[in-house]
C-alpha cells in the first residue's frame, strides 16, 4: 500500500443543465482535471453515477465517457452506492492506485437529476430506500430524513428554527462559490416560513436535486512529490455500511456507518476529529448534517444542532462545514456530489477557495452518505 | 501486486424466479460461496448488477445485500458495466486483493430480468446502448447484434443455418447443468425454423433474459496455498473499452475491446490463445460468440462461425465454449452473468463439472461483454 494524492480537479457549475448531456458535463469536468494533472496516460476511469439509467436511459457510462473524452479503450467502470456513488467511485480509484494496480486513475461523478420531474423523478430517487420494505409503502429518502428530523426534535428538544443555522451557513458559503447553484442568503425568519417539502423538512432545508459533474485525477504521492506540484495527499479512505431500511437500524438517530467509516479513516490517518480543520459533510438535509457532525466526533451526541447554532460550523468556527456551499448551497447532483466534496476540499487545501478560504486549512475531511447513511464513505485530505 | 485465487463459489438456478427477491437470490449464492471459502471475515463486498434500479426499484445493492447476508457494516459497493457488470465486479475485487488493500473479497452478481416484461423491459435493456444516438432511434442491444450478424453473413458468406452450431452446443451443455435454464436439445432444423426476434437473430439464437445470482470469494494465493484447499488462481484480469455506438466503432465486425482485453490478459498470464483449454464467452447471440472467438485469437478473422460448425467449440473440440451452457443455454441474468462465467470456469478447473467436464482442463478463460463489446472483461483462471 502506498500513499496517493490528488493531482488534478475539475467541476462544472451545478444547476439545471437542460441543454447539456451527461457526456458533455463529464467532459467539461474531466478536461479541467486532466489539464491540471498533465499525465501522459490514464490507467482507469471510475464513474460515479446513481440514476442515469432511470432518468437518462443511459447505462455503461464508463465506456461511454471514456470514449467521449478521448480515452477510448481505457479500463472504465461505473460505481453506484446511491447518493454516495461519487465517494464510492473515488474509493475504487484509491484502491487501485494505493494498491499499485494503477498509477493514474481518473474519477468523474456525473448526474442529471433535473431533466425528469414529478413522480418519475421521485420514484427514481426512492431506489435509494429499501424497495421492498420502504419504497413499496410510498416512502422516499427525504421522507425518511424527515422522520429522523422529527425524532431528533423530540429527543433533543430542538425547534425548527434551530436547524436554520445549517442552511444559512451553506447559502452564505455558496454565495461566493461561482460553481454553486444558489447565491441567495437565508435568514432564520425566511427559513422557518419556507414551504414544507416533507414535514418538518422544508424547501430551505432540503438540498436541491441538480445536474453537474466533478472530476479528480489520483496518482502515487511519491510521483506527485517528485514533480513538486503541490498535490494533496489522501491520508485516509474508508467505507462502512448499515441497514438500508431505517427501521432495521439499531438507532434511527445514530449514523453507525458514518461513525465507523470516520473512525476507520482517523485510524488510517493517525488522527482524531480534533485534527480536522474543516469537513464537507452530506448535508442533503440539515438533520443529516447534524447527525454527521455527531457521528464523526465533531459534536457530542444530540449536540449537532446546537454546535451549528453556536457558530461551530462557520468559516471561522471550530469545524467549518459546507465551506463552498455543501449539498444545500452548491446543489446536489446525486452521484456527482461525493466527487464535488473532494474537489472542494482540495480547493481549500490548495488555498484556492477565494473568499471561502478557511484560514490555515491543512486537514480536510469529506464524507459521502448513501441512502440516509446506509453507506458512508470518508476521505481525509492533507496538505503536507 | 500479488497473486489471487478463488476460494469459494456459489450459484442459484437460472430461470424465472418470480417468488424470490434480489436479496434472497444473492443470499443463496453467497451462502454456498462463503461456506466453501470458510474465512473468518470479509473485507469488501462487490455487487455486479445492471438493472435493479430500473426493474426492481432497488439501488444501493451493496449495503442492502451486505446487511441481508449477515455482513452489516462491511465495505460494499455496486459495479455496473451493462451486461459486463458481473465481470466488472470481479475485476474490482481483484484490484483490491491483488493490490493488498483487502485480503478476502466477496463478489456477487445478481439480477432479476423476468419480473418486468414488454416495452419497459426493452427500454431498460436499451440503457446499454448509446441513449442519445442509438436508443433514441428505437434500437435495442439485440437489434444492434442483429445488424452485426447481417453484416457477418454478408461479408463472410455465412447462412443462418451456419450459426446453429453455437446454440446446439450451448443447449447440449446446458442439458446436463442442473443450474441451467434450458435442458432441451436443438438441431439445425429446429434452429432455422425458430421465430425471428430481431432478424436474422431468432428465438433459438438469442440468450434469454433471466434471474439468478452467482458468487465467488477471492483471497491471496499464498494464503490459499497454505491452507491447501485446491483453490483456483486468477492468472489474469483485464478490462478494455470501445465506443458504445456501433456506428462509432472502427469496424462493426471486430470486437476491438474484446481483443485488447484478451491480449492484456494473455500478457499478464504469460500465455497465448493456444494455452487456453476452454473459454466461457459472452454468447448473448451467436454472432457475438463468433466475433469473440476471433477477437480472442481462437479462430481467424471471419472464421468464427466455421470454427464452431467444424466442432471447434464442442467439449472435445480445440476450444470448448459455453461448457455449462453459456448465456444461451444457462440463461442470461444480466449483471450476474459475468460471475456465472467465473463460477463455471472454476467448476471445470476443480473437476466438478460432472458430465460437462472438459478433460485435463487446467487453463480457462472467461470474457464478459457489455453493450455488444463496448466493455470487455477477461479473466484467465489456472489450476496449478
Amino acid at each position: 500500500m502506498r500513499d496517493v494524492s490528488i493531482i488534478g480537479i475539475g467541476q462544472t457549475n451545478v444547476g439545471e443543465h437542460w441543454d447539456t448531456s451527461l457526456r458533455h458535463l463529464a467532459l467539461e469536468a474531466i478536461t479541467t482535471a486532466a489539464l491540471e494533472a498533465n499525465v501522459d496516460h490514464i490507467d482507469g476511469l471510475f464513474v460515479g453515477n446513481m440514476l442515469a439509467g432511470e432518468l437518462s436511459g443511459q447505462g455503461n457510462l464508463g465506456a461511454l465517457i471514456a470514449d467521449f473524452v478521448g480515452l477510448r479503450g481505457v479500463e472504465a467502470v461505473t460505481v453506484e452506492a446511491a447518493s454516495a456513488s461519487g465517494g464510492a467511485a473515488v474509493r475504487q480509484a484509491v484502491l487501485a492506485v494505493a494498491g499499485g494496480m494503477m498509477d493514474f486513475a481518473l474519477v468523474v461523478g456525473v448526474e442529471k437529476l433535473s431533466d425528469v420531474v414529478g413522480s418519475a423523478s421521485i420514484t427514481a430517487q426512492a431506489t435509494a430506500t429499501d424497495s421492498d420494505y420502504e419504497a413499496a409503502h410510498g416512502v422516499t429518502p427525504l421522507a425518511i430524513a424527515a422522520m429522523m428530523m422529527r425524532r431528533y426534535m423530540h429527543e433533543y428538544d430542538a425547534a425548527l428554527a434551530d436547524f436554520a443555522a445549517f442552511s444559512i451557513n451553506a447559502h452564505l458559503n455558496a454565495g461566493t462559490n461561482p460553481y454553486a447553484m444558489f447565491h441567495n442568503k437565508l435568514s432564520v425568519a425566511s427559513f422557518i416560513k419556507a414551504p414544507m417539502v416533507a414535514d418538518p423538512i422544508n424547501l430551505f432545508d432540503a438540498a436541491a436535486p441538480a445536474d453537474g459533474a466533478a472530476a479528480i485525477v489520483i496518482a502515487p504521492t511519491d510521483w506527485a512529490r517528485q514533480r513538486g506540484d503541490g498535490s494533496i495527499r489522501m491520508a485516509a479512505s474508508a467505507v462502512a455500511t448499515d441497514a438500508l431500511a431505517i427501521a432495521d437500524r439499531h438507532d434511527p438517530l445514530w449514523l453507525t456507518a458514518a461513525e465507523a467509516s470516520a473512525h476507520k479513516a482517523y485510524r488510517q490517518a493517525g488522527m482524531t476529529a480534533k485534527d480536522v480543520h474543516f469537513a464537507e459533510l452530506h448535508d442533503a438535509a440539515s438533520v443529516l448534517a447534524a447527525l454527521s457532525l455527531e457521528a464523526c466526533g465533531f459534536a457530542e451526541r444530540g449536540q449537532g444542532v446546537n454546535f451549528a447554532k453556536g457558530g461551530g460550523i462557520a468559516r471561522d468556527g471550530k469545524t467549518p462545514i459546507s465551506t463552498l456551499g455543501g449539498l444545500k448551497g452548491r446543489g446536489d447532483p446525486g452521484g456527482a456530489t461525493g466527487v464535488y466534496q473532494l474537489v472542494e476540499a482540495a480547493q481549500q487545501l490548495r488555498g484556492q477557495a477565494g473568499p471561502n478560504q478557511i484560514a490555515n486549512a491543512r486537514v480536510g475531511l469529506t464524507q459521502s452518505l448513501g441512502a440516509n447513511g446506509a453507506t458512508a464513505i470518508t476521505h481525509i485530505l492533507v496538505r503536507d
